[in-house]
């Protein structure tokens, strides 16, 4: 075992054991809510013992927080990577929605675990999933004011926008897929649009 | 006790004393998710017996359908209320939507529980609350026809449209309050602006 216990990835948990582990307590927090969970429902449902789950994760906050910071990455990297800031901010724009409505209709039930039991993380953790969640929307925010000074964009109130355009991808992880809306392509094609329309670009 | 079981209204308790089983069940599902309490904290929390709260509920689910169905109608009526059909869609938009999101603003916990734990709900507990549901995006979807209808609004997708909108507000009580976003009012007034801007309504 690693002994820099202060990394982040550290404690993720790099070895195979501990992702299926994770995997696990996605799907069990995600059904069940991480409440009325124990972490020796989620060994068994690995066919492992309860003490089997202890090297990796000592208490069921610390897999919360595992889960919790792998998926906040995992959207952010997705985020970060579909956007070029050399691009137009339409562009720019248009790529950051799609991706980040598309990581959430694709991983709806990490992301319903990542985005609803923030509370249950202890202050500590809490805090730096914070830091994440703050480079996440400054992902959004940085592309409003480009277009903005460009004049592309003609955003009322940048924080706002920021705030509705994220609201919106964390949102499509409650309810997805639904009756209406089971492709998270057309989804995406559907919240550009709106994203566009947000920040004063007309069709 | 009233022998129309098959009525909504009974079903809610209509009693003083279910009402503050309720409010109890709220606080704690809010805090701690619906899951990970049992009916026996929620009458312990009010100084109950657990045997007190049975006389109103039988289960803790049918707990959970009381508080659900009590939210979900409050937040139906209030924006009903709020929508006047001779008014301009405009104005229509305007009212509905203030009044959405700050209803989700005000009683936070109360739609968070409402809003998030609908999973626990049984099938036939959950098709109550879904016929709620789809009235309260029909108000939204009915001011964005009449709005495409007289050429006042643009809309790309009405059921985009409607369905972000309601997305937003149904989002504010994940988050409500924030450091940036503290006044209910405030708020309202800046996704009033975006949701115009959605429906191709220019500033």
């Amino acid at each position: 075992m690693s002994t820099r216990q202060d990394s982040t990835v550290a404690d993720v948990g790099t070895s195979k054991a501990a992702a299926r582990i994770r995997a696990a307590a996605i799907e069990i927090f995600a059904a069940k809510g991480y409440g009325a969970t124990s972490t020796r429902q989620i060994a068994a449902s690995l066919d492992l013992s309860p003490g089997a789950v202890y090297p990796h994760y000592k208490t069921k906050e610390s897999l919360l927080f595992a889960v919790s910071l792998e998926g906040h990455n995992a959207a952010l990297v997705n985020l970060r990577a579909a956007d070029e800031p050399t691009s137009l901010p339409t562009v720019r724009l248009t790529s950051a929605v799609t991706a980040y409505v598309k990581w959430h209709a694709h991983h709806h039930s990490q992301a319903r675990v990542v985005q609803y039991e923030l509370r249950s993380l202890s202050a500590e953790h809490f805090k730096t999933i914070a830091i994440i969640r703050r480079e996440t929307t400054k992902v959004f925010t940085d592309i409003i004011r480009a277009g903005n000074e460009t004049g592309e964009f003609q955003t009322i109130d940048t924080d706002a926008a920021s705030l509705a355009i994220t609201a919106l991808g964390v949102d499509v992880s409650r309810w997805f897929p639904s009756s209406t809306y089971s492709d998270p392509e057309v989804l995406a094609e559907r919240y550009v649009e709106l994203a566009l329309r947000m920040v004063g670009v007309a069709p």
